[in-house]
Parts: structure tokens; sequence; C-alpha cells
């Protein structure tokens, strides 16, 4: 392995993605995990675009990371020797890395954060200094959102809580740390937390293989349960809050996140369980009155049909493989952002969470 | 293969189990679908134990009618002389029997049925002809019960309905033609029904395996869906109404059935969708004045932290894997009986429906 400088920031951290100083990215395959845990070097931004689609890096934040990383590597890898020339071919690369997955829209503002830093570069060095900085600052600041993010939730919620989450919203789907496992790691570390259910999250099992792995390396006390184990769970007080993370949040506080949040939340208000959502505010995308508006990625039928390569149905037959689902903002407790926490009524709540300005946004 | 007879009742139908004349059973092992069709001959009730115990024959009803077979089974290899010995031997077989899974009333259901007919037994032989012909009785009327609870059901559903349902009730849950599925058969054949929607069902994938397995050879219209995908598909209306079968009923309409019915019959009832419970008589407890009462089966980690023998988990970590959760009565839009659709307030309609007699209960 070759040396690699960290900023104070993330030392001390697992990270999912790392820049390396001789310019290239350094990430975890996540769709071999928990089986192996096999790390990837390149300095091709297609072959992020390709992990990105292919879900070996995936999470909402990640995602934004991830592309912004892959831009600063188009950036490098470019032969453009004056800024416009380099300009072009780094858009093309952005054209490229946006359309790898349509619901989270960190990708989409990560990508829109360092085009606009690239705007007043004047040569192709500065720019792509400046692209490399930005992506590494738009990693720092989630890792550091994060963060605040954890310490606003844990304030949430009581002493000796159990928590529930869906999918993985940890340091695996960020730059590092995690927004809804932020909370749990903020609370254990407080002394707060007794113990997460995980929800297994089918169809790619993202909490039986990631939140797992993630939970078990740092010895956090946990349950695995098939996600239609939820709805009993809360039924019989087991958890005391449920806390996931999102992909896409309207201006209106409705939620698209994983497949099955939709349903967690009605379970946890039926049962008067808070519901919270912790995301950073590159999550909130204040151009959608609703949730109405956010697209939602089918996926193929084959991740439905078979797990881990393994056919569980009859050959042809039709699976529907919706990625994400929309939660109605009625059902949302709260949202618990790096800048606080935002209850309803969301517009207002939301919009001063944006304006409080970290991170700058267009 | 052997010659057999099939009464008139059963003609024409796709059974899960049957009774041979040469005093056999012959059974699917249902584990093995939809990769493999491996049916098993035995004149072993302890085989047919193992089988309940294991899933290969699963399914409340089905589990009712495999219980009287072996009972039948232990009659015909006990080498008793006289009906008091012969009634020590099956006495004996039906307490392995019943242990096997707790949370189906038609197993104790069944057993009791069939050692009450040996009651009246004056000599071994008589016993033998009384088993095996009280076996074949609640096979038959299991058939017919189906097949009246599919007409009323029917009954129930507009014209051009998409149906949700969860788990298997169908042939291979029952004697033949199966609960909720009967109900989906009845509707196809009546040219009502559009559509069905099936969730897989984790953690044993009944639904991507055998429900799956079961509309496809009949050429029933479906999409298969993971199971948290059912909460947007009902927001979206994607389905006229859910029909599921039920493991236990309690005398207040409280309803035993796999795990993730009780999130569906809530998100149905939040999104103005009827909940129908699709079950024979026999599965109906009057001696349990609510759910709170059922004993809900605890199963294997194992099924959760793999799929199929595939690892999906890190290893040693905790699973918790309750197999059925009880839905309270009050997401219930009415129970499909044998003798007709029983209504709120179910104390009164359920007792009206058992108490309708066929098939006789003690």
């Amino acid at each position: 392995m070759c040396p690699r400088t960290r900023s104070r920031a993330l030392q001390d951290l697992f990270l999912p993605i790392e820049w390396l100083d001789e310019g290239k990215v350094r990430f975890l395959d996540q769709t071999l995990l928990p089986q192996e845990e096999t790390w990837v070097e390149t300095a091709d931004y297609r072959v992020v675009a390709e992990a990105i689609r292919r879900l070996q890096l995936r999470g909402a934040p990640l995602i934004g990371v991830s592309a912004a990383y892959g831009l600063a590597l188009a950036a490098l890898e470019s032969a453009a020797t004056d800024a416009e020339a380099l300009r072009r071919d780094v858009t093309e690369a952005a054209d490229v890395l946006r359309a790898t997955r349509p619901t989270a829209v960190n990708l989409s503002w990560a990508l829109d954060r360092c085009l606009r830093a690239l705007e007043s570069a004047s040569d192709a060095a500065g720019a792509r200094e400046t692209l490399v900085r930005t992506a590494r600052e738009i990693h720092e600041e989630d890792v550091a959102a994060n963060q605040r993010i954890g310490a606003y939730g844990a304030e949430l919620l009581p002493s000796g809580v159990s928590v529930m989450t869906h999918c993985n919203a940890g340091a695996l789907a960020t730059g590092g740390y995690g927004t809804a496992l932020g909370v749990v790691r903020a609370a254990w570390t407080g002394g707060q937390l007794r113990h997460v259910i995980a929800t297994e999250t089918r169809p790619l099992l993202q909490g039986a293989r990631l939140t797992a792995w993630e939970l078990k390396r740092e010895a956090i006390p946990f349950t695995l349960i098939a996600d239609s184990a939820a709805g009993s769970a809360l039924r019989r007080g087991l958890a005391g809050a449920v806390v996931v993370g999102a992909d896409r949040i309207a201006a209106n506080g409705d939620v698209a996140n994983k497949i099955g949040t939709y349903g967690l939340a009605v379970l946890a208000k039926e049962n008067g369980v808070p519901f919270y959502v912790a995301a950073p505010t590159s999550t909130i995308d204040l151009s959608l009155p609703s949730g109405d508006e956010i697209p939602i990625e089918e996926r193929s039928a084959d991740e439905v049909t078979s797990v881990r390569g393994v056919n569980i149905a009859p050959n042809d037959i039709d699976a529907a493989n919706p990625a994400f689902d929309v939660t109605p903002n009625a059902y949302v407790s709260a949202i618990i952002t790096e800048n606080g926490v935002a209850r309803p009524p969301y517009e207002e709540s939301l919009r001063r969470a944006c304006e409080a300005g970290v991170p700058a946004r267009g």
C-alpha cells in the first residue's frame, strides 16, 4: 500500500472511500460484504461511475462524495491544456456520472458544486487542483455533517433506547460515520443506546450485509430481522425509535428512501414510536414541492428473483423492483440535519436548515 | 407409480398430499420447490412428523390433513391386536405429531378429531379403518371447504381486481385448492381477477417459491415483490384487496398468520384497501379470547442469516425469527370461512361460522 495523507478531520475513522495523494481513489466494494473486504484502487472515473451503478458504492451521501472524486479523476486524466478544454472533458464525465442513478439528489448536488467551482479556474492545472480540493472538501464536510447529525439525533433519544433502522445509512453509505447509524454511534458513545434492530432490507440486503457488518465491527449490540418482522417488533414495543437515512427529501418533508421505509413509518406511527430521518442538507431538494416528483429507480427483476446468485423463484416470472419509496411528511416525526432538527411544518424548517449555509448551496 | 384411488371430490385437482391405497402417503417436498418437484412416499408417521417440522409440509390446513394421515400410518404400523393397545400406540404418535409446530391450531384440531373417532372402535382392525377413513374425510372436507371459501371470497371482490397476497395460502398450504389462493382461483375462474401481487415472504420465501409456482402453473398473471415493497404498492393503488390465510384465529377475530401479515393489514387499512382473511373454521380457536394467547413459533436464526444455504450476513450475529405475528381484529375487514363471511363483531360471527357445523367440532 502506498503512503497517503488523511486530513485531521478524517483521521481515526473508517472511510468507505479515500483520495490517494498519487491521484487515485480507493474504495471498498460493498457488493462483496460481509464475506469479502475487497478494496478497489482506480484512476479511471468510469470505474467509479460503474461502481455507483453497480452499488459497489451506494448510499446517497457516499454517491455524492464518490461522484465528486470521479470528476477529480476525470480532470487528472484529461489531456486538455487549457481551462476551457478541461471544462468540456469534465462536463462530459459529469454527464456519465450523473446518469448512474436517478433517486439520490446528492449525486447532482455534488457534481453541480464541483462544476461551479471550476467556473473560476483560469488554467488547466488550476482547474485540476480545484476539482481535487473541492472533492476532498465535500468528503470532509460530509463526515463533519454526519457527526453533527449524530449529536443532534442522540439528543432526541431517551436513555436505554433500542433503535430500529432500515437499509444501511452508516459509514458505508456516506463519506464516513453515517447518518442514521451516525445517530446510533453517537447514542452508543454517549451511553444512551441499549440495542439496535436492523432490518435485512431485501432485495439487496444492505441491512444484513452492511449494517450488520458495521455494528459487529464496533461491537454495538444488535438483532437482525426479516423486513416483515418489523411490524410486530414495533407492536411489541421492542424499539423506542426508528431512525433511517434518506435519498432525497422534498421541500415539504416527503422522504424518498430505501423501499420499505414508508411501511416502517406507517407502522411506527400506528404504534406511537417516533420516526426520525437523518440526512445532510445535501439530500434536501428544495426544488421539488413534494415527494410525488421524486424519480423512483426501478431496478432489475433479477434482484428479487435471486439472492446472491441463487434462484429463489420459478424462471421467467414477472417481478417488480422499485428501489425506493416515498414516505409522506405526516409520518415523519423529525428530520435530523447537520444544521439542527427540522420539525413540521417542514416547508419552513427545511428551508431554514438549508439556509444555515454549511455546506454552501447554489 | 402404483395405482391409487382418488375420491370424486379430489379428482382433477392438484393435491400436495395423497393417501395411497396400499397404506402409504405421498407428498410433495415443498422445501425443494420451485427448483425440484420431489415426491416422498412413506408408511412411517415419523417421516410425516419430521416433514411438518421441516416445512416439507406446511400451511395450517395442510398441517392438519398431514397429521391425520400420520395418525392413520401409525395405526397401520402398530402391532396392537386390540383396540385399547392400538389407541395407546396412536395416542403416542399423536403426541409426536402435535409437538412438531405450535401455532397452527388445525394440527391439534385434526389430531383430536381422529382420536375422538377412535373412541368408539371396538377392535384393532376397526380402529385402523376408522383412522384411515377419518383422515381421508378431513382431507376431502378441507378441499371442499376451500372451494366454498373461494366462492364466498370471490363474491367480495370487484371486477377487474388485483389481489395482493402474502406467504402461500394455496393448494400447497391446504389439502388442495387453497384458502387465500382459493379465493384467487375462484375469482380467476369467474373472470373477475386481473392480476395478483405476491410478496416473497422472507425468511423462507413461500411467496417466491410456492405461490409463484402455483400461479405460474395455472397461468394466473402475477408480479412478485419484496415484502417491503408491499407498502408503496398499496399506497400507489396497485391492489384492490389483500387476501391472506391464517394459522390460528382467536374468538375475537385476532389473526395469527405468517410474519408480516400484521404490517400488511395496517398498510391496507391506512390506504383504504380491504384486508380479508380466508380460512376454514378448523383454523378458528374459540377457546382463545384474543390473539395475545396464541403461541408464536420462534424459528432458527439461520433462516434469517442465510437464504437457501447461502450466508447473507456476518457470522455469529444475533437474529430474531418469529414465524408468525398477530393482526388485531380492528384491521381485518372480513374473515372468509367455508360457512360464509364473518364480519365484525367477530365474537358473534365467528361462533356462528363454527356452529354451522361443517366439519363437526367437539
